[in-house]
């Protein structure tokens, strides 16, 4: 145990703070997969700790392949206590800018993800909202999205994330951010990102949770997304060695995390003892 | 006549010299569009009379959704005279690349491009060739693409042309580039591209034409790729007013013709009068 002592003693001078923990999901609770995916080792168990400790607590995910009801019910169905009013997701955080600046929004998103722009005007569009459409980036869509795009005086991109590719059971996956080039590039503007690791993205689930930055820890399997964006906020931040962490993000040229912790479990542990 | 007496003028310092000519083909030869296009007036005649006039002439296009064969088909169909062998064109000079370095490539083009690269070895691929795919641009093609890339130790990405969009009778489509930008992002490689307005492209038209360039003089419709990429070589270019020339393009911030001309027509009968 002299390892986990090490990390104890790098976290000792500022963990006793702590008031609220923000959890990344995917590679942190559960490993996505074909069936719906399986939750990870001790993290159903460090779920129900962290409640039971007085901690806040947040779910923080980059998911746009399905409203926060049926990612929800699913990890429910592998035993999380979550509920929905606990989660931040990117396309929730989209409504708000829509709603704050008057923008109509021509989606190009998941299926499943519709139902979360159900309040939406989507007459007339003057901006377009892409999300990780999936089977959804037909190239008839790509060029739809295009044209609204370009037809407007100053064209606005609004993209629920900027991530390359992902990993499914049958094989690797261009992510949203790939599709969001193509249309930056096409249109000669930039897109606005909501979702980690935006700041304003990270400032929200802190104000839901109503935990200054400095009081928060970030709990991440991304080294750029989790940790990197979380630190630029004033939290701190810890890698889990799960999901789609890479021994390789141990040398990462821009961004160190507070410390690194094998699983979840071993992360609330640590953090529990220091309490 | 006053204006073209000005363009004869600004071309008498260096008009004299010219021995071969380069056009581009859509926007000076003719407008596309859903019955395979129109000639622009007086083009036809204007090839006619370059030929006549024992200048060299080569085509110089960035068109990947026909083989030379079927490309030129159509032109001579609407009365010009050209022929295969005067053509320089993304796709031969891609497969010049392929067999130089002993690329095997993985094909994501047009179906017609395919016969193209028919002499190439496609077996265990160490390159991906983009090209204007159009309806082959589907979900499934880019994933695939993209895992051929994604799973070289040094990702080889050549792309035929890097339009961003172009315009068809049914709308707005998005053009090879975008696509490129895409697999750019998500492989974090930087593609090289073939066709104009790269410097190789030009010259290999020019070692063709076998004029050197300061004896050579391109004429396009597109400010950056053909009159920019020429001048960069060293050649001289005139835009013409047709195609996809906008009035906004006099006002370019990188490129200055060294004239404009109404059309193809307008510019032969000046280089003509110089000879």
């Amino acid at each position: 145990m002299a390892r986990r002592g090490a990390v104890r003693a790098a976290m000792a001078g500022w963990a006793r703070a702590v008031r609220g923990l923000l959890l990344d999901v995917s590679g942190v609770l559960y490993d996505s997969g074909a069936d719906g995916g399986v939750p990870i080792a001790g993290s159903v168990e460090a779920v129900r700790r962290i409640k039971a400790s007085g901690l806040k607590l947040r779910f923080c995910t980059n998911e746009t392949q399905a409203t926060r009801e049926n990612f929800v019910k699913k990890l429910r169905g592998m035993g999380f206590d979550i509920n929905v009013s606990e989660v931040t997701a990117p396309a929730p955080a989209a409504c708000h800018i829509l709603e704050e600046r008057g923008l109509r929004p021509h989606l190009l998103v998941h299926d499943d993800l519709v139902p979360e722009f159900a309040e939406m005007d989507k007459t007339n569009p003057n901006c377009v909202v892409l999300g990780d459409a999936a089977e959804n980036f037909t190239y008839a869509n790509l060029n739809e999205a295009f044209r609204v795009l370009i037809g407007m005086e100053k064209p606005v991109l609004i993209s629920l994330g900027r991530g390359r590719y992902y990993k499914e059971t049958d094989g690797l996956k261009l992510d949203v951010g790939a599709y969001m080039k193509a249309l930056e590039y096409a249109c000669d503007v930039q897109a606005e990102v909501v979702g980690k690791p935006s700041k304003r993205f990270f400032e929200s689930a802190l104000a839901e949770m109503g935990v200054p930055p400095e009081q928060a820890i970030m709990i991440g399997d991304d080294i750029v997304n989790d940790v990197g964006g979380a630190q630029r906020c004033g939290m701190r931040a810890l890698q889990v060695r799960t999901g789609k962490y890479r021994p390789s993000d141990e040398n990462h040229p821009d961004v160190k995390p507070d410390a690194y912790v094998n699983n979840l479990a071993e992360a609330v542990d640590i953090i529990l003892q220091h309490l």
